[in-house]
C-alpha cells in the first residue's frame, strides 16, 4: 500500500487510501526497492483556494489588469527549479465559494508561507479571501519540480504534476474504525478498491498527508482530461466495502488547469 | 433503475434515486435499447445560485437597469443551440440566502466556467455572491438544447427542460449502507418508491450526477406547475422504506421560472 | 391526527405533529366532515426573518423614518382580503441574528415572491439581510384572511391568526424512524402528546408543511399571551415518548406582535 | 431537584440540571414550603453578547467616548428597582467572537426587547453585532433586583446576582434519553452530581429555562472569584454518570464583571 | 498520568491526554514529589488567532508600518518577567482563516483581557478579526516566564516555551465514554500511547486545560523543529486504541515562530 504512494507516477489502482507504513505488503515492497528513501527530503504541499471580493470587480479595468500582472509575477518568480513549483487553476463557475487555486510543491513550510505572504502583499491581496487552505506533506519526495532530477524522471518515476486539464481536489478523513482493523483486513479491502481503480486508467492520483499539520488526514488530488471518467470511478467506488470507512471527503473542488494569467483573467 | 435515468422524458415513477449502472435490470434494459449511448456526449450541468449584495439596492435606478441589461445579454448570448442552454429562475421571497438561479446545460466544463466568468465580469458581478453552486453531469445526453436534435425529440425522448412554472432543486446524498445492499434489495426498495411516484404524474424529475465533481452525489430538480403536488409527494415518500437510506437532501430551493429580464427585475 | 390539522381553530391538543393523511383516524374524521376539502385552495405561507445592517443605524433619523414609512406602506398595500395577509413581529433583543419577522398567508407562491421583492425594492431593502426564511403550505385552507369567509368563521372554523401577543416559531423535522412506525403506534404516541397539550389551553398551535418546498418538514407557530405557559408545555413534552422522534426543532424564535410601524421603530 | 431551583441563594450542590417539576422530591419540598409560589411573577432573563465591528476602532477617540457614554446611560436608566436589573461583563481577549455581555433580569419580554432596542438606537448601535443572544425565564422569581423585597432577602433567599468577579455562561441541552429515564434513576444520577458540587463551595450556580423560547433548553451561569475552581469542578463532573446525558454545553463564555463604563472602555 | 502533566519539561511520552487527577498512579507520583504544588499559582493561558481584514492591505505602506510598530510595542511592553510572556507566530499561507497567533502565559484572566484590549486599541486593531481564541489554564505552574524562578529552572523543570521553530496547536475533546472507563483501563490505553510518543523525541508537548472556561476540554500545543516528525507521530497514533476516544481535535494550526515584528511583516 504505502509503497504505492512511494512510487511516483502511480495511477489510480496503486495509491488510493494507503493504510500506512505498517502493512506487511509495504515491508516487502521496501525491501525490493533499492532507493535510499530516508535520504530524500519530504515535500511540503500547499493547496490555497482564493476568493476575490465582489468589490474588486468594480475597479477600473486598467487597475485590475495591473493587479493581475503583479500577482502573476510573484507566482512565476517563485517557480524555482529544485525549490518550489506552483500550478494554477480556475474554479470560476464551478464552485461558488472559490475562484482560483494554487497548488504549490516545495521543500519548506517557511518558503510556502513567505511566498503566500508576497502574493497577499501585491495590490490584488487587498481584495482576496482564502476560504480554504490545505497544508500537507508527501511521505517521500514525490514530484519532479526542477532540473536537478531531470535525467532521472523515468528511472525514479517522479510525478510531473499538472499534466492534465482538470484536477479534482478534496480533503479526506477515514473513520477511527479503519485504523483499528487488522492489517490483513485492510489489505483485503484495499485490493477491491485497487481493482476498481484499474478500470479507469485515464485518472491519475496524488495523495498527500496532513496528519497533525491541518484539519484533514489526507489531501488527494486526481488529475484527468476526462471528468466523466472521474465521476464514474467515484460512483463505482461507493459500492466497495472500503467506502464505509470514509468519514468525510468534502468539499470537492473541480478545477481547470491554466496559466496564472488565464486564471486571473477569469476573475473579471 | 438506471435505464429510467437513461430514458429522457421520464416522469417521477421512472428515475428517482437510481442505484447505478450495476443493477441487473439495467443490463436488460440496455440490451433492448438500440441507441448507441456510448457515442452520445455527456452533458455538463451547472446550477448557480446568486445573491445580490444589499448595497446594490442603493444604486440609482438607471444604473441598476443598465447592469441588469448587460447581465441578461450575456445569458442570452450563450444560449447557443447544440452548445449551451441556460434557464433562469427567481427565488426572491422564497429563500433568504439566494435571489436568483441559473440552470445551465452544456457539453463542456470549460464553457460553463467561461460563461459564468463573463457574467461576473459584467457590472452586476461587482454586487453578486454565489452562496451555492452545484456542478454535475448527466449519465447520458438527456436534454434537448438545440436544433440539432429537433426532429428526434419524440423518438429519442430528450427532455425539454424549463417547461413548468416551478422547479424544486436539491443536492442529495445516500447513506453508504445503501450502496452495500444487494441489487435485488435495492430493486425492491425502488419499486415501492416508483409506485408512489406514479401517483403524482404532474411532477417531472431530472436527475444529474455529481460524484467526485462536487460535494453532493446527485443534484435533483423536479419541475411542476403544482407546488402542492410536490409537497404531498415528498411527504408521502417519507413513509417508504427507501427513505431511511437518505443521508442528506437539503438545502431545498423552490424557484419560479421566468425570463432573465424578469428574474433580474425581481432583485429590485 | 390529520383531521386535527384540517380543523382550523384548533388548540394545542388537536394538531401538534400530525403523522400524515394515512392514519385511520383521519379517514373516519373525513367521512364525517361534509366540507368538500378538495375544492378549497391550499394556502402558501411565508415566514421571513429580516436583519437590519448595523450601518443603517448610522443614517440620519429623517432618512430612516422615510425608509420605514415606505416599507410599511408595501406591507399594508399587500394586505388584500381574500388574497394576502401579513402579520408583523419584532425580535429585537430576543434573537441576535434577526430583528423583525413577517408572517404572510396567501394563495400563490408568485404573489409571495412579488410582495417580498417590492419590500426589498424600497430604500430600506438596501440595508436588509434575510438570515432565515421558511416557505410552507397548509394542507387545507386554514386561515381566514379576508371578508369572503367572514360569515362562516364560526361554522368553518378558520383561524384568525395574530390574535395573541407572542408567537413562537420553529422549523421542525421528525426522524425517519417515525415515518416507518405502524399507524397504531403513531396514534398511541400522539395520544400522550395530545393529553399534555390539553393542560395548556392558553397556547394555540398553527402547523404548516414544507416537505420538498424548503429545508424543514414543518413550520410550527404557537401563539400565546403567556410565554411561561409555552415554556412549561415544551419542557413537559420532553418527557413524552414521542419526543424521541424529533430530529431537529431549532432555531426557535420568540416574537412580539406589533403593527408594521411599531416593528420598524424598534429597529432604531 | 426542582426545589433546589426554587430556593434562591442556592449553591452548586442544590440546583444543577434539575430534572423538572415531576420528581417526587419536589412535591415534598413544595409541601413544606409555605411561600405561595404561584403568586410570584416569573422573571424574564436575557443574556446578550455584543461584538464591536473593527471599523468602530478607527473612529476618533472623542467620538468613541461619546458613544460609550450614551450606551452606558441607557443601561443605567433601565436599572429600575422591581422592574429590571442589568449586569455588565467584558469578554475582550477571552472570546474571539464576543466583546461584551449584558445579563438582564426583568419581568417582561417586551421590556427586555424595548431596552435592547434603545441600546441599539444609540450611536454605538451602528457598530454592534449580536453573535449570541439567549432568552430564558426563571421557574420562580429567583433574583432580588430592587428595594421591594429588600427586607426579605434573607428569609426568602433571593439571589443577589453579580456578586463575584467572574461569570461562566453556557447554553445547555440534555439528551432525549435523559427525559425518558424513571424519576428514581434521575434522582440517583443527580445525587452523585450534587456530591461533586459540594466539593466546590466557592462556585455559585444560576439555572434559567429556555424550553420553547430559544434554541437551548437551559442557560446556566456560574459565578465565582476563582476560575480554577470552576475548571476543576467541570473536569471532575465529566467522570459522573450523569455527564453522559449532556447533549451540548457550548459555547462557554468566561466573562469579567465590571461597570458598564469599564466594559465599554475595554472595547478600545 | 496526571503527574506527567505536573512535571514540566516533559516530552511527548509523558503527558499526552492525561486522564485526570483521580488516577492511582498520580497519587503515588505526588507522594514522591516534595514540591508543595498547592502553593504554586495556576497559569492562565491565551491562544489568540488574528486575521487581518483584506482592506488593510490597501493602506499606504507607511501607515501599515506605523500600525505594526504600535502593535509590536504593546506585545513587548506586556512581556514582564513573573507576570506575562507572549510568543508570536505566523500562519500566513498555512491557514486560510488566520494570519497570526499570540500564545500568552500569565497569572490572571484580567491581565490577559487587559493586554488583548490594548492590542485592539492600537490602530491595527481597527483591521483585525479574531476567528479563534482559546482560553485555558495549567493544572500547576508549568512555564518559566521570568527571572523569579531563574535559578530553579533545572531542578523544578519549568518549560521554556517557544524554543522550537514550529508549533502545532489544536483544541481537544475526549468522548464521554472515556471519562467513564475504569482507571486501570485508562492507564492501559495511555501506556500504548506513551510508547508511541517515545519514538518521536524531537516533539515536545504542552497540555493546558479549558474545562468550563472555553468550548474545548484541552488546548494542546506541540513544539518541534521537524514538521515531518509530528505528521508521522499523529498518523501512527491513529492506530492506537485510545484514539477511538477522541471526540474532536480540530482545527489544527501549524504556526511558525518569529518575532512580533517578523510576524507583522508577513501580513503585507
Amino acid at each position: 500500500m504505502a509503497d504505492a504512494v512511494a512510487t511516483p507516477g502511480q495511477t489510480m489502482e496503486q495509491a488510493i487510501e494507503t493504510p500506512g507504513e505498517t502493512l506487511g505488503a509495504t515491508a516487502a515492497a521496501l525491501k525490493a526497492d533499492k532507493t535510499d528513501w530516508k535520504q530524500i527530503k519530504r515535500q511540503v504541499i500547499g493547496f490555497t483556494f482564493y476568493r476575490i471580493l465582489p468589490e474588486w470587480r468594480r475597479l477600473p479595468e486598467a487597475e485590475r489588469a495591473e493587479q493581475k500582472r503583479r500577482f502573476a509575477e510573484v507566482v512565476k518568480r517563485w517557480n524555482q527549479p529544485g525549490r518550489m513549483l506552483s500550478l494554477s487553476y480556475s474554479t470560476v463557475g464551478l464552485r461558488g465559494d472559490v475562484d482560483m487555486v494554487l497548488w504549490t510543491i516545495s521543500y519548506s513550510v517557511d518558503d510556502l508561507s513567505q511566498m503566500r505572504a508576497e502574493l497577499l502583499a501585491t495590490p490584488l491581496g487587498g481584495y482576496l479571501e482564502t476560504p480554504y487552505s490545505y497544508l500537507s506533506m508527501t511521505k517521500r519526495s514525490q514530484y519532479l519540480i526542477g532540473h536537478e532530477h531531470e535525467g532521472q524522471a523515468d528511472s525514479r518515476g517522479f510525478l510531473r504534476p499538472g499534466g492534465q486539464k482538470y484536477i479534482f481536489i478534496y480533503p479526506f478523513w477515514k473513520t477511527r474504525a479503519w485504523y483499528l482493523l487488522p492489517i490483513e483486513e485492510r489489505q483485503r479491502l484495499m485490493n477491491e478498491h485497487i481493482r476498481v481503480g484499474h478500470l479507469y486508467p485515464r485518472v491519475k492520483l496524488n495523495t498527500t498527508y496532513s496528519f497533525g499539520l491541518d484539519d484533514q488526514e489526507f489531501v488527494v488530488a486526481f488529475e484527468s482530461n476526462f471528468p466523466e471518467d472521474f465521476l464514474d470511478l467515484v460512483q463505482q467506488l461507493r459500492e466497495t466495502e472500503i467506502s464505509a470507512y470514509t468519514l468525510k471527503d468534502t468539499p470537492i473542488f473541480t478545477c481547470i488547469r491554466m496559466t496564472p494569467e488565464a486564471m486571473l483573467d477569469r476573475l473579471g
